[in-house]
């Protein structure tokens, strides 16, 4: 652990010099205004040692990493079930992920990509008694922190922005691959990915993925294959268009969000968490990329 | 005239002993209930002969038809500035709309695809004070008939089943190509199809189309030129993916709508309205289609 | 036709004056190499008046416009069955004609594309005894003008820098729908494209499909109804992804070719071709269509 | 070992019961003629005890296998300079592989599709002195094993009937992805899919995959870094469409054969490679597939 103390560290550094930082997201106001200088790291290994470094315990908007933890209750709740209604195939070219789902007559490519994260959330939203509430409470359960909240302005504005995902809304709901009412469904997704959470709060709230379903608390959220599972949908689908450079590059299961969040894990080994909001032309947070780059070279530690 | 007469009583007889009648629409109850051995024909001349056989003057839901008019009216009231947000061409494909509105960045291919009329029902809602009422109106002055009217109830039917519409429209939104709230667009978009005419109430208020934009009231409802370019845009664009062989074997510009109805002409010559609910693969009034077939094999009339 | 020719006359002295006239082709040095301020026109009506202006008896490679001929002697040859291995719907987007055809197994959209020319080009290889020497027969024969010839280097630029009609002949045959070998077929296909014509010459071999399918020798070359279809396909089809605009604009069925051609006609009334190597960003002459749409502005002449 | 031996064995003896064992491959003679009731398996540890059942030593037509082997030799020989050339992306939707081609002018998406393939048998035909023997002394000097060779009557057969290939490296030469002719890349490779294995040598020669990039003979193939990121692109795109599924249900890096040949690796671990010639829809080994999945759900190993 002192070895990746030193690592990170120098990583750290290394990595705050560079100079394009890429360009922060600014569809909403909330996500426009984060100060692009932000960067924390926290890292957690499964035999209990963890390390933070810059603003790694800051909380920002998680976004779509949120969706590895919805697919992790909608496992829970329905079990294999769930794979009748989205499929878990890399979703290729990024320009028309709605003519995927025309093709495909409805069904998502992978419940990482929006439309599938909207048919798990419809799954959630039918099988929980108060949805927003009780996922909230699932988040906050795996590692018995109450301070994880929603940030209601964010879950606003992405609604009143959210075009493209009412448009795959309602075309899931055309080929009946949607129960809930639209509405109900998209307000329970935009508060899930408005989650606010600190590095070290999603390390912690990961953890359980790379150890083998049971999280910190030293309770099964998943069984060990449903964990293998979900991380072999972060592989393979965790980072948009480039969830194929991403294995190559770094190697490891992982998730980006558009808050400039990426959670990445090698499986009974560590969780890590980078955080820098500006992002790369695939939305992706630069600096997060190149930090894990960095680490998986030194380290020499991937799946593969 | 006579001629005319005789012909499309023979045709009538000919075309009614069809055994297959296609398939009349189910999406919405008050399409899935109308009798499929309904058939009428009504045709007028430039001249002013007139003639009607079968259910020509039973009204039905003109449903996509209404495109031409809203099309007309919207070049009416803002001219050339339409084709900044929607193109002329042919669209093509028919399993991914969608996916081609994403690809050419929200500039739908045609104003008689639905994407294209939400486009044009936007302009609309923009440019009109009571947007239903004065298109409603602009329709009836045509002929100065003011039994022409919205079906309510086809029009909410359309609504609570119109996902594929409000995918369209909120990906339209997505690309700025929308400039009124969608549920007011798509309020406007399934009145304007729900409009309900008989076979000569369509062909009377075509008729200014054929006749260099003048109304049957000998009034001026469009330019000359902008009356050939609604006829081009009908014969390259009219039939979803059959335009091509509705040029083909038939060889006028036509407009078809999925209650089963066809508005076809001949510029400077004559309108022709056919009438038979049953739709073929494609969507089209199989009678329909076999009439017009018929009628310019048999005149040689066609404007090639 | 005194009118004619003061009109042409007119719009050839201000079409003349445009700055920008375009792009010539450049991917084989015979066109790369054409004169841009090239510029002619020639008009035949069926009642017997003629006219030309400017370089209107150069001859230049007429290209794509040879797609026409050869659906006209493969119409003459095998009839209706033409349309068992190619559609006659417009394409559509341009960027992905291959992916049509995977998607819709190997059947062309319509022959005047290149996988359907393609498709003609082996329905002609197989129904000729000496299919390059018997097609320039043919068209030579339209207007017995035996001066009309293929230009072998043309050909053979074609058939050396081609990869695109290679790629699209090998996947027809892998969706069996080419019945001999690519490389002859390709061999036709090449020569066929390499035909050299004057805008006289154009004008007078098209002269039969605006006069009811007899030629200016006066000989039936196809039945009217088969000179009515192919006029509907190249309106709907003649011109790339403009097929619409052209349509719009002009109003007349046409089509174009990449050395700077453009035939259009008016059935019943004329054939106009027009010659001006510089193209438009779709591929179509400049001003080829600057003619044509202030051409039929001003007489008022269109099939609309 | 003795456990694996014993899984292995249980597993071989109840998947060599499923009644439904897919379909053989018909496109040529060669694998159409092949038995369906082969089955083998064959596992070495990098600790190197090794332990092989069924037709576990009967050489079978590796096919798309070969495309990692081609890839091994090319980054050994050019280095990351392939990756302007070829994306390292999962593919997507199966149907329109030339169409992304398209789309993406003319830059495949990974290397493990055909046009990727193609593109690297490309850079070996320009970078070996005698392209087909070299490439096949690459393999043979793996492990020592000069009794690997070519199938030429299979590569002959793929040549007859490889129009799809024929298009792809077309289209890839009108996009200048191409550096040597068509028939040249493709006469290598086709040799180089019809090189032809049995399961125990593609084990050993897939061995230094598992091992950080030395062979058998302990000689560096590549570096660590070059195997883990092969590695890495096996598990995104070594599956075709079932990529995604694969990782979901066996979770290793892998590649399978149109032949029914699958060779999967755990990092550090083992090689393990299964030879059926029945395909599942897909186009993998049905019996192989079903023998992955139960030796990672037995063992518990697996990359995630």
């Amino acid at each position: 652990m002192s070895d990746f103390k030193a690592i990170l560290s120098n990583i750290y550094q290394n990595v705050s010099k560079t100079n394009d930082k890429g360009t922060v997201a600014t569809y909403i106001p909330e996500l426009a205004d984060i100060d692009i200088n932000n960067f924390g790291i926290h890292l957690r290994t499964v035999n209990g040692q963890h390390y933070g470094i810059g603003d790694f315990n800051k909380p920002f908007s998680i976004q779509s990493i949120s969706k590895v933890l919805a697919l992790s209750k909608a496992m829970e709740l329905v079990g294999e079930s769930i794979w009748k209604r989205v499929d878990v195939e890399p979703s290729g070219n990024p320009f028309n992920h709605l003519s995927l789902l025309e093709i495909e007559n409805g069904i998502p490519r992978n419940p990482l990509i929006n439309s599938g994260a909207i048919v798990i959330a419809d799954i959630l939203v039918s099988s929980l008694k108060n949805p927003k509430q009780d996922f909230l409470n699932y988040v906050r359960d795996i590692t018995g922190d109450t301070t994880i909240n929603f940030n209601e302005d964010v879950a606003y504005s992405e609604k009143i922005t959210g075009f493209k995902n009412y448009a795959a809304a309602n075309l899931l709901k055309s080929f009946n691959n949607l129960n809930n009412p639209v509405e109900e469904v998209l307000d329970f997704y935009f508060h899930q990915c408005s989650i606010e959470m600190s590095c070290e709060q999603l390390t912690n709230v990961f953890f359980f993925l790379a150890n083998k379903g049971n999280c910190l608390l030293n309770k099964a959220r998943l069984t060990k294959t449903q964990a293998k599972r979900i991380n072999a949908i972060m592989l393979t689908c965790g980072f948009y268009d480039e969830a194929g450079e991403f294995a190559f590059e770094v190697g490891l299961p992982g998730k980006s969000g558009v808050g400039g969040g990426i959670v990445a894990l090698l499986p009974d080994y560590f969780v890590i968490t980078t955080w820098a909001p500006g992002l790369n032309k695939k939305g992706n947070s630069k600096l997060g990329m190149l930090t894990l780059e960095a680490f998986t070279t030194k380290t020499k530690l991937s799946v593969f």
